[in-house]
């Protein structure tokens, strides 16, 4: 056995997520520890970027990293078509919705020019958005929004443009309204059976928000019977982000089933399937089957969908709408660490004055647990009474004393006896308080403005320094936002790290928590940071955040704006570096 | 006993929270069942104004009920503290996270400026938008966001101004800064001891995010010797929406021990007290002690505190924050249905064709019971499997069937013996049926656009038809929004009806769900609305929406931007109304 590793960038890689199979392409760690962005034959240590510009927030939109992930999308079911012998076209188009921005929607089209890459709507404002492309080509354009007679004469124009317009039905109102407009393609849309949960499980099942029932759609098939000849497409979706391959195979299960019968009963026009934007983001990537880690890769997905539809015919035409896997990696928000607190009381050795004695901690870890029960049980025991400032400051001390020096002893337990650790990390309470924080970093954005989805829906956004890397982390970190909200703070950090560590190297420098355990699969109260030196400036990165971040931004107390550096690269493969400022250097 | 009642604009005021100590004040219900606003002496149907200038979704703003509510706080306090014989000053701050849209705030300035009413702010973009009230006149402003040199020197402008400023400190960071600004004052923010629970519990605690714990303040307050001059406030926060009273108890007992501790150490200066704006608002007017009711009132609120500070010497400065209470009903979002569907399955008369036979539905309980879970069993059987067209038909067909028919049944026996209903809605499956959907109403609007906090944190808006007021619903429908998101749905409506009223009216019109029952506190799983007529224009209230609506709006799908209607009274209480459009009169 080889002896094992101290810290090094190679633990940091894996630690902050950067062997990725997606933004480790162009995300890594220079020798000085730096995180730098690859781009093309260049590296930009980004913070650079932030310190020539004077930045303390800002966004990196890195647009490469979207040509990147669309062509490895069309190449890898063109390789994989041609293994399967699959003849029905590919058809990819992009959920306008993910990310609106002119910006983003300008890269899908200009980039997607090679791959036919079309559009998916769902509301008027994207349609209107879209409708300077009108004349510059012509694409698919799958509106599956309400419908309503302005909708439909925007779409008439792109019609008349040459687009290949197709609008989902999924009630009677919407059949009523596309009555009027008989060249319009439609497509039906069914409600899914299958609940695959997760966090949009109520996009699901005969409940579900969207589309029809079967019994639903069978008695409007007898009333419309011009839906026979228009439709010419099916569509299921069963939810965003769903994480096991088992669920997307159910989904894609119902929708052969709906096609071959569908066309049985005379809808023969029906060539083309859309199978939803269920497909997952790995924004962490480790395969775990969890909601930030999906249990499959794009290879996975597309190979299941080619297998499930190869025995189809004719080969349907098959629709990708995966617009977080194209779009997620291209924006990067970095912020500045503003302020470093004591996560809950500040910490100093006990003075044992007055005669009062604290008992020492004891070896066995059964002693340790009663006394850390002790910690917690005096909280709750006090709750309701009101305590003087002395008395207040006695608990608060008593509180912190132990827990840092149960921290402090179980590091020694472990270090001594590092197979130890094992069964240390099995309890449930020693593993929580070693890995508790132990700082508050107050950092230079709003979560509500700049992650908005790690309040709406907790979702997890891989936090990294953007320097030091090459150095162990001091702490765990909780990080609080600028906003004057309790919500505004991100607690949670997953720690994957596959390298045989030293024992020395898995303890934080400062705070003696655990910032990794070789071949662990851990979650943290606490994001593993290094303390910033007197006026050093210290930046974190929240990675993938080009996915939703964009149109569900806040603008809770005002505070919002962040300049972005858009990031391009030129027919000679160098960087172009544009900034957009949008007033401010700060949100402080 | 007196006979009980039919359908009435009385039975639709409690149904649908009309009967409110807020909003009841201006919104009521004419005889023709109109939703009216009383502006002044006049009165205005809300869907002539909807009509009048064409919007299918639009906010209305009725900047009366904020001086109305700041006129109910300011005098409410002053007849109380003359009870009391409190002689310490009242203070009220509108916390401008609130509502930073510069038309709130500057109703807060003009209506403020009898009150005194101050200012409370947490970011840099508030300050500048403040800025342009710098030189008319001076009011009390505490900031309590993040310092740094640029918000100091902002903070300065209004100090020269004439402005009371007051600085609230929390990290040795903040000291650090403040060190240079002598002039300043400062509050000192405490973390409270005492956490609350709900949904802002991450407030409290000594792991809150935001305020000194005892022991560092202990520590800060020895290096720190200027600390014990210049600061004079106390701040501690207990959490947003506290919804009982004896939690708000707790805080301003903590408040109190450390304003007397602090000025016994010596901190003689320490004379106001801000304990935060943790008053609930009731979204929901029923005092239930539920996060959307609380349980006391404005006047119970304002006793206590008073009470709570009435034997502290010299009685202190009372600092009023609650910013909810002020704005919150001042806008109404009003828009319209644009289409009905069926909530799972269209229901349709089972066919007993092929030889099949179903079971009746039995008269016994038990008996009603077995089939529901038989229709629940059914989903979760198939599960799993992938079901052909006409299969999944069937089943739909069988579930949908049994379930209507049982809710037939359950009314019958019901309206032969209402006193059954004890009996029925106890049991936790067959109330489930009783107050399930039956339709879904998409409407013209965005939760995420308009009533953000109903996806964010799950907060209650009170939903009312604004016509047909006079008529018995027909249906509970779910509310689904124009984006193509699942979490776009509103299900839940409280049903607190205290009228005597009639069997008959228990039950909706069209799909025999209840809508209410005499003097219970009921949830829904739909809002009880009526079916629109073909043509007919069909609108939908949300209440209470002008607290954090406006800065929290998300732009998901591009869907925003909705008109507003501005509604003010002029010197001799006639309505002015203004409307400022947006560019658009509808989401569709």
């Amino acid at each position: 056995m080889s002896k094992p590793a101290e810290w090094s960038v190679e633990v940091s890689k894996q630690l902050y997520g950067l062997e990725h199979s997606i933004r480790g392409e162009y995300l890594t760690i220079d020798e000085t520890g730096a995180l730098v962005l690859k781009i093309g034959d260049e590296s930009v240590r980004i913070i650079d970027l932030m310190k020539k510009y004077g930045f303390e927030t800002a966004y990196i939109r890195f647009l490469p990293a979207i040509k990147s992930t669309m062509k490895k999308v069309f190449e890898t079911f063109k390789t994989l078509s041609q293994i399967h012998g699959y003849t029905g076209k590919f058809q990819p188009v992009f959920p306008m919705k993910v990310n609106p921005i002119p910006l983003v929607i300008d890269a899908i089209w200009r980039y997607g020019e090679e791959f036919n890459w079309g559009f998916n709507s769902g509301s008027i404002g994207e349609l209107r958005l879209l409708h300077r492309y009108l004349d510059k080509g012509s694409r698919l354009l799958i509106y599956d929004g309400v419908v309503s007679d302005n909708v439909l004469k925007l779409l008439m124009d792109f019609k008349k443009a040459g687009w290949h317009v197709i609008v989902d039905v999924e009630s009677e109102h919407d059949l009523q309204v596309l009555s009027k407009y008989g060249e319009i393609n439609v497509g039906i849309r069914v409600k899914p059976f299958y609940k695959p949960g997760g966090k949009w499980s109520h996009s699901a099942g005969l409940e579900g928000k969207f589309g029809l029932t079967i019994n639903t759609l069978l008695k409007l098939i007898k009333e419309y019977k011009w839906l026979n000849e228009r439709a010419i497409l099916i569509h299921i979706h069963g939810g965003s982000q769903i994480y096991e391959l088992k669920h997307i195979a159910a989904i894609f299960d119902e929708a052969r089933i709906l096609f071959n019968d569908l066309r049985s009963i005379g809808f023969e026009n029906i060539s083309i399937i859309d199978t939803g934007g269920g497909m997952a983001y790995p924004y962490h990537d480790s395969r775990k089957g969890t909601p930030e880690s999906p249990n499959y890769t794009i290879v996975d997905y597309l190979n299941l969908l080619i297998r499930k539809f190869n025995d189809v015919h004719p080969h349907p035409t098959l629709v990708f709408e995966g617009g977080r896997y194209i779009v997620a990696s291209h924006r990067i928000v970095v912020a500045k660490v503003v302020d470093v607190r004591p996560y809950s009381t500040e910490y100093k050795p006990f003075e044992t004055g007055n005669g009062e004695r604290l008992i020492g901690i004891p070896e066995s870890l059964e002693g340790i647990k009663k006394i850390l029960q002790y910690t917690r049980d005096i909280q709750s025991k006090i709750k309701g009474k009101t305590l003087t400032l002395a008395e207040r400051e006695r608990v608060e001390d008593i509180i912190t004393h132990y827990r840092e020096e149960i921290i402090v002893k179980l590091a020694e337990i472990i270090r001594s006896n590092p197979s130890s650790v094992e069964n240390i990390i099995n309890d449930p309470l020693l593993y929580k308080i070693l890995t508790s924080p132990s700082r508050r970093f107050i950092v230079n954005l709003s979560l509500f403005a700049d992650i908005p989805d790690s309040v709406l829906v907790n979702q997890y956004f891989q936090v990294t320094p953007i320097q030091k890397l090459n150095e162990k982390p001091d702490v765990l970190a909780v990080l609080g936002d600028l906003t004057c909200d309790s919500m505004g703070e991100l607690r949670e950090f997953i720690s994957d790290v596959e390298i045989e560590t030293s024992v020395d190297s898995w303890f934080n420098r400062m705070d003696f928590r655990i910032s990794h355990l070789p071949k662990k699969y851990l979650k943290l109260g606490g994001i593993p940071l290094h303390l910033p030196g007197k006026d050093e400036d210290y930046y974190l990165a929240f990675l993938d955040t080009g996915a939703y971040q964009d149109p569900l931004a806040m603008k809770h107390n005002l505070i919002y704006g962040a300049p972005e550096i858009v990031i391009d690269i030129n027919g000679s493969g160098k960087p172009v570096i544009k900034v957009l400022k949008h007033g401010r250097k700060s949100y402080l």
